[in-house]
């Protein structure tokens, strides 16, 4: 399927989303909506916006960083400590679909939004949210970043070798994984408001995102009683199943039953092992894992990377390279599936960026807006509201936009 | 936000979902689906089912592995290999809103049903399709599995502790991950067809989640032309930050600013490293990350996990404890986000699922249906389609149901 950039509607064309959110899990959820073609507007304070436009790597004075979460945006700037710039803010919210938001909880009360207020003054209105904790629970006001949510959700715990310490993952799962959440309640919302013509507020977490991905572990200590320990790259039910050791790296090897347990020691022409009382079925290999493992290896350690993932595939054996990120973008399938893509930048030039992964056959993502500069839309989004070049200079001084 | 158990209609009310999918990544995404209120139609093989009914911990005969997966669901039994099970299953497509599926390409074009064929025939249908790696491409037909994707999405190369080898995430997380995806681009699907009254088709893969979900450190690569290298729990831009060993366990703490890291030092008496060169600032202090890391457990060390938590929470320092799974369900934050949900499984008792991640303010996520029995809704579903009983002897004499 396609994805390539293009003018063309989106799935969410028309939704207009008025995005308070900064750094990360605020951002790339509305990152997701602009893709699939919501009109996304980002609310940042003057002065210094998004404190992300000033991190990470530079590139001709253009974070990179920053890149990877707001393309599909417009910007505007907007001080909310000021009533009057909470007053432009309730100008757009009378014309918006969507409200995003991920500051921590009590805040957007202090602005005279809260909950109550939101649903009374704008019924239409779809209200995202992220945050930590959750808003109720006595963690509610709890400063929570992605690492403590690792940590805290029971995720960190069950990754690691065994013996070692708890192991993150090291992209900032916790926030990704709510920013998904997110969009897909915020559209599941619009479904219902399409139906209903009703709005209503919508909650992800840090931690309760991942929690939900415990999936199988959880259900094995519900099971049990007894907590997952850490496995490292084996997998707690199955082997043969891991990395393995070829004579110029690690090879990443997944048979998930016992037919494809039997194809991989076909393909190594070590099927006689499955004769071996010690190895005949999983729970056998399970409790034999090391010596089985060093048979295996003594193989493929004779030849190479590449060589065993041409012969396992065509064996039906799934089988990969661990990639380092280069790799991963030169993968000819990575290519195939456009998911790096270059944003046209201007004055800063190309700048890639991660693609699209959710594709769609009539209405796909594509690229409608590049990075915006700070309050870049800030004149022609107060124009629409009908302030007129003096109230804007007005504002302007105060430090209002 | 209230996440009750309750009758009540959730987002997607009224939307009709035919679900083809087995083992986690489809399962995953239907639920999702279902928790919101879709109307979700588990078709599954006759005589075994879905192949994780028989897989992981059985309590009373019933695997609670696959309870994680599939609650919130009614079961059809059809045999699709069977021109009549094709039938009926077309039948199902003329009233259904969503169609997913996690076949490996190809599947489907083989049951007369490819993409062309799906797109004339039903076009008010959202198509929702999960795979390894995109149905174009030169891998498009090679067998993925969760840990494959993993190690070729560039994830696992950046997990792991430095000089060690890659690690996976435990969870099977590119599963979960393409789950959320098309459960947000299904519902984006949904919000266009509200507006346009035409389906499509939405594809995610797994290796695309997890690769949009490389964000920062996919940025570095852009930016540097270094591949990120593997820092274990230490953040690659910020010190200090990451696991402390306190006098009986791990704490995790996340300090992201200099203001935070001025909290945390003041928070351990230890505000004036503050003032020696080697610490002054981020880059020094992530050049003399052992140093200071010693010097910070030595204090650390002198007292419990517990004890920190509430001296830095205190403080305003994010921070946590590293939990095991029972940890976390006990945590009375995640009892209070009810993040633990008890399904009444008849004679199998009460059994434990994880609850929802996504919370909504007017129409929220609820139990509406148990687990399934395999084929529990045939005869009432059939009786819809207004097959009488002779008929329906009849495909079960056949195997077809």
């Amino acid at each position: 399927m396609s994805n390539s950039p293009s003018q063309s509607g989106g799935a969410l064309e028309g939704i207009r989303v008025i995005d308070l959110t900064r750094v990360i899990s605020g951002p790339f959820c509305t990152q997701m909506l602009g893709d699939h073609g919501a009109e996304v507007i980002k609310v940042e304070p003057p002065g210094r916006g998004d404190i992300v436009r000033s991190q990470g790597n530079m590139v001709n004075g253009f974070s990179w960083y920053f890149a990877q979460f707001n393309r599909n945006k417009r910007s505007l700037t907007l001080d909310l400590r000021q009533e009057a710039g909470r007053e432009i803010l309730c100008r757009l919210l009378d014309d918006a679909d969507v409200l995003v938001e991920n500051f921590r909880p009590g805040v957007m009360a202090k602005m005279g939004l809260d909950d109550a207020t939101l649903r009374e003054r704008f019924p239409h209105l779809v209200v995202g949210r992220i945050n930590g904790f959750g808003s109720i629970g006595p963690y509610r006001d709890r400063p929570a970043y992605d690492f403590i949510a690792q940590a805290m959700s029971g995720f960190m715990g069950v990754n690691g070798p065994p013996g070692g310490e708890p192991m993150r993952a090291a992209p900032p799962i916790s926030d990704m994984v709510a920013s998904q959440n997110l969009a897909f309640g915020i559209s599941a919302a619009l479904v219902r408001r399409a139906r209903t013509g009703q709005g209503e507020i919508v909650e992800t977490a840090l931690t309760n995102g991942l929690i939900s991905m415990m999936g199988y572990l959880a259900a094995e200590y519900f099971a049990t009683g007894e907590v997952p320990g850490r496995t490292g790259n084996d997998h707690p039910m199955l082997y043969p199943y891991g990395l393995f050791q070829a004579s110029d790296g690690e090879v990443a090897i997944a048979p998930s039953n016992d037919i494809m347990v039997e194809r991989f020691l076909g393909a190594l022409n070590m099927q006689e092992l499955l004769e071996e009382e010690r190895f005949a079925d999983n729970r056998q290999r399970m409790a034999n894992r090391e010596p089985l493992r060093e048979l295996l290896n003594q193989v493929i350690s004779q030849r190479s990377v590449e060589e065993w993932i041409a012969h396992f595939n065509e064996a039906g054996v799934p089988c990969g390279r661990v990639q380092d990120l280069q790799e991963t973008f030169e993968d000819p399938q990575v290519v195939a599936q456009q998911m790096m893509l270059q944003l046209d930048q201007g004055e800063h030039g190309q700048v890639p960026t991660t693609g699209f992964p959710v594709k769609m056959s009539e209405a796909p993502a594509a690229l409608h807006f590049p990075v915006p500069r700070l309050g870049e839309h800030t004149a022609s989004l107060l124009d629409d509201l009908g302030l007129d070049d003096a109230v804007q200079q007005a504002l302007r001084d105060k430090g209002v936009i």
